[in-house]
C-alpha cells in the first residue's frame, strides 16, 4: 500500500452510471455533501488517484471535479496533502444539554461525596497492562467472548477478592460488568423478569440505586438505618424478597452493620428464601483498624457481592464484577448478554493484568494513606471550624456526614454552599419515603486536594452560618 | 515507596485485638483462607514487614507465623521475594458451562455468517491510539462521563457517518453505544416504556435482534421479505409503531431495499407517526460498484440509525452508535444510564482518535479488500462444486446465501456439516412465525481465510450429496 494510499479515506459517491457527467455527479455529490453539513470542515477526502480508482473513473474525472469545488471555495487543495473542506459549514452544532445544566455559579471545590480521585489513575501502568492485553490477547479474546466475562479476568477477581475480603467464588460464579450500578441492574432485572415486584433499600441509600431498580421493573422499598446499621426487624414488614445493604460502610450514613444485625440478616434471607445484595462499591478504603469480613462469607447462596473498580481506580474503565448464587448467575448472565452481549475483552484483559502485576493492589495502597490524608484534614477542619456539628461515618470511603442539629435546613445551607461555588450533597436527596432520622450534609474528599481542604470547611462554615 | 512495598499485596486479616494471641490468629486466619480456598494457589502475600505495619503488630509476630504456615506446607517462603501460597487448593474448579456447550466435534471450518476476521485486528494501531488517550485524556475524561459518549468521539463519528455513509448528524443526535445489538435493546426498551407492545421485523431477519427486542418488552412481528425487500404494504397488518431493517444489505436473504420500497417504507413512518430502525450492521462491506445511500438521509426524524465496530475493526472493543431522532433521544439515553452509566471514556478516546488518524478508513479499505477476495473464492467454488444451488445476496457483507432446491432439508445438511466440522447457519434459524420463503444455507466468509474455502466447500458439497 503505498503512503498515500494509506490516507485515502472512505467516502460516500453514489453514481448513476446511466446518467452522463460521472464528473458533474462527483462534483455535485460532494458539494451538496458540504454544504449540507455531511462533510464537516476539515474532513480530508481522498486523493485524486485513490477516489478515481474506487469509482472506477479516470483521474482527469476527479481532478477537474475537486478543482472545481476548491473554485468555489468549498476545498482546500495542497501539493502533497490530502485534500480538505473548508469551513463553509452552515450551522454550529447547538450547545449541548449538559453543558446547559451547568451550574451558572463557577465550581471552586467539589465536593460530592461518590467522586473518586481520577487525577491519580496510573495512565504509564493502566498503558502498560493495555500492551500486555493486546500482545497477548488470542483471536478469540477479540471476538465475541463468555458473556459472564474472560476466564483469565474472572480467575484475578476471584484470587483477590479471596485474599482482600475473604470472599470466597470460584471464577465460575463471577460475571463481569460495567460496575456496581450496572451490577444492581441486571440482578434486579433477573429478579424482576422472575416474577418479584420490589427490593429493599436501606434508608437512606443513594438515590441512583433507588432509580436503577425502579426502571428494572422493582419498587424501591425503604428500611430505617440506626446506629447499628440496617434494622433487620422491619424486613419482615417491607414485604421484600431482596435487599440491597452496604454492611461495610453504609452510604450515606458511614455506619457499618452490626454483627448482630449481620446474623439477623442473614438469618431472615435462609428463613425466608430472600437475597441479599452486598454493595462493597468503597469497602477498600477503610482507614483505621478492624476491616470488616464481607457478608458473602456468612451464606454465599444467598448473597449477591457486587463491586466495582469505579471507585478504586477510575469511572472511566467501566469495570466491575457480581459473585452470584449458583440459583440466580445464568439469569443475571442472560440479562447482560441480551442488552450489550459482553463487556469489552481487551479492557477485561487489561485489568486481568493489571490485578496480577500487582499493580492494583499497589494503587489502592497508595490511594488509601492519600485518602486517610484528606479524611484527617477535612475531620480536623470540620472540629475547628462547625464544632457544633457531629462528624459521622469517618472510619472508611470516601466522604463523611455532618450531622446537622434540629432546625437546620438542609436545603438552604445546600444552596448557600452553591452560590459559593460548593458542590456538597445533602442527606435527604438520598433518603426514601418514610425516613425520619437527623438531616445531615455529605462532605467528599475524594475530589479535593488536601491543601485546599481547609479553605473549603472555611466556606462551608460560612454557608451555614448564612444560612442561620 | 520502596520496591518491596510496591511488591505489598492488599490482604484481609481482621484480627479481634480484645482477645490474645494476636499471632495465633493471623496465623490461624491465614490457614482458613488457603484452606478454604480464598487464597489460592500462587497467590502473593505481603513482606513480614508490610503486614506487620499493616496491622500494627510487631514484625517478628508475623515472622512466627509465616513460619509456622510454611513448616505445614501453606507456603512458599524464599528471600527476598514475597511469600506465595502453595498448592493445596482443596478441590479444581468446576468446567464452565461454555466449554460443556462446545460441540464435541472438532471445528475444521467456522462459516458463521456472522464473524468477521479478528486475526487482521490492527493491534498496533489501536495501542497507539489507546496511547494517546491516555496521554491526552483530561481528569474528567476518566470520571463519570456524559451519558451520551464523548462530544469528541461523537463529533469524530458524525463526520464519518456524513462522509462515509451519508448520514447528516449532529454530534448532540448522536449516543454511544456497546455497538448494534445494545443500540437496538437501548431503543426497545424506550418503546416498551412508552407505552408500546411490539416491534416488525424483516422475515427472517437474524434471530439474536427478536431476542432482545423480547427482552426488552416488545414482542417481535415478522414481516415478510420478497425479492425487492421488506413487503412495505404488510405493515399495515402487522400493526407495529416501529420496525427493524437492514436497508443496504438484508441479513440474512443479502438483499437490497428498492428504492420505491424505501420511499414507501419512510411514507408509512410518516403517515404513521412509526419509528424505522435501520441497522448498518455490515454497510461498511460493499464489494461492487453502487454505495447504497442510508434510510435516514430520507428521514431523519423517523429512523433510528444504528451501527457498530462488531464487523468494520471487532467485537471485543464493543462500540457502536445511535442516531436517534429528537423525540427519542434523551429516553434513549435514559435507558443507557439507569443500567450503565456510560460507555467506558478510554475506549471511547481511542477509538475518536483511531477514526481522526484515519486508521478506521484505512483498515476499511485492507479488510474490503480481503474479504472481496474471499467472498470471490467461494462464489466461485460453490458454482463449481454446488452448481444446483443459487448464490444470493454476495454483493455486500460477510456471507452468502445458498438457496435450496425444494424438498432439501436445511436440518439434515446442517447436521452432516457439523458432523464434517463445519459450522454453518441455516436459513430457518432465523425465521420468526409465519416464514413461507425458501430453504436455504448461510455460509459466511468472514473468519475462513481465502486458501481454505474451496477445501470448505468440497466438504459442504459432500455435506449437501450425503443429506441427500
Amino acid at each position: 500500500m503505498s503512503p498515500r494510499e494509506a490516507q485515502a479515506l472512505d467516502l460516500f459517491v453514489p453514481l448513476d452510471r446511466s446518467r452522463r457527467g460521472v464528473g458533474r455527479q462527483i462534483e455535485g455529490q460532494l458539494r451538496e455533501a458540504i454544504r449540507g453539513g455531511a462533510l464537516v470542515s476539515g474532513s480530508k477526502l481522498p486523493s485524486t488517484r485513490a477516489l478515481a480508482e474506487e469509482l472506477a473513473v479516470s483521474r482527469g474525472v476527479v481532478v477537474r471535479a475537486y478543482a472545481q469545488l476548491a473554485a468555489e471555495g468549498y476545498l482546500d487543495l495542497r501539493q502533497g496533502a490530502n485534500p480538505a473542506v473548508r469551513a463553509v459549514a452552515p450551522s454550529a452544532p447547538a450547545p449541548s444539554p449538559a453543558a446547559a445544566d451547568a451550574a451558572p455559579v463557577k465550581v471552586r471545590h467539589d465536593l460530592r461525596p461518590h467522586l473518586p480521585e481520577v487525577g491519580m489513575f496510573p495512565r504509564t501502568a493502566w498503558l502498560r497492562s493495555l500492551r500486555s492485553a493486546l500482545a497477548t490477547a488470542t483471536d478469540g479474546d477479540l471476538g465475541y467472548v463468555d458473556r459472564r466475562g474472560l476466564p483469565q479476568l474472572r480467575g484475578e477477581v476471584a484470587a483477590y477478592l479471596g485474599r482482600a475480603r475473604g470472599v470466597v467464588a470460584r471464577p465460575d460464579d463471577i460475571l463481569i460488568t460495567a460496575g456496581s450500578t450496572h451490577s444492581l441492574s441486571l440482578i434486579a432485572r433477573a429478579l424482576a423478569r422472575s416474577g418479584a415486584r420490589a427490593i429493599g433499600f436501606e434508608n437512606p441509600s443513594h438515590w441512583l440505586l433507588h432509580t436503577v431498580a425502579d426502571r428494572a421493573g422493582l419498587q424501591p422499598v425503604g428500611v430505617p438505618v440506626d446506629r447499628h446499621g440496617l434494622v433487620v426487624d422491619e424486613l419482615e414488614d417491607a414485604e421484600v424478597g431482596a435487599v440491597v445493604v452496604s454492611p461495610a460502610h453504609q452510604f450515606p450514613t458511614g455506619r457499618a452493620l452490626s454483627p448482630e444485625r449481620r446474623a439477623a440478616l442473614v438469618r431472615w434471607a435462609r428463613a425466608s428464601g430472600a437475597l441479599i445484595v452486598e454493595d462493597e462499591y468503597d469497602a477498600e478504603f477503610r482507614y483505621d483498624r478492624a476491616p470488616i469480613r464481607a457478608l458473602h462469607g456468612l451464606s454465599s447462596e444467598h448473597v449477591a457481592y457486587i463491586g466495582s473498580t469505579s471507585k478504586t481506580v477510575a469511572p472511566g474503565i467501566r469495570l466491575g464484577w457480581a459473585v452470584l448464587p449458583a440459583a440466580l448467575a445464568e439469569a443475571v448472565a442472560e440479562e447482560l448478554w441480551s442488552t450489550m452481549l459482553h463487556i469489552p475483552g481487551i479492557d477485561q484483559l487489561a485489568f486481568g493484568d493489571f490485578i496480577r502485576r500487582g499493580e492494583f493492589d499497589r494503587h489502592l495502597r497508595r490511594m488509601r494513606k492519600i485518602y486517610r490524608g484528606r479524611r484527617d484534614a477535612l475531620v480536623a477542619a470540620v472540629e475547628r471550624r462547625l464544632p457544633r456539628l457531629a462528624v459521622r461515618g469517618i472510619a472508611a470511603g470516601l466522604h463523611v456526614l455532618l450531622e446537622l442539629p434540629r432546625g437546620s435546613s438542609e436545603e438552604s445551607i445546600c444552596r448557600e454552599a452553591r452560590s459559593r461555588g460548593l458542590l456538597i450533597e445533602s442527606l435527604s436527596q438520598h433518603a426514601l419515603p418514610g425516613y425520619s432520622g437527623p438531616q445531615g450534609l455529605l462532605i467528599g474528599y475524594g475530589a479535593i486536594l488536601e491543601p485546599a481542604i481547609a479553605e473549603a470547611v472555611e466556606e462551608l462554615a460560612r454557608a451555614v452560618a448564612s444560612a442561620g
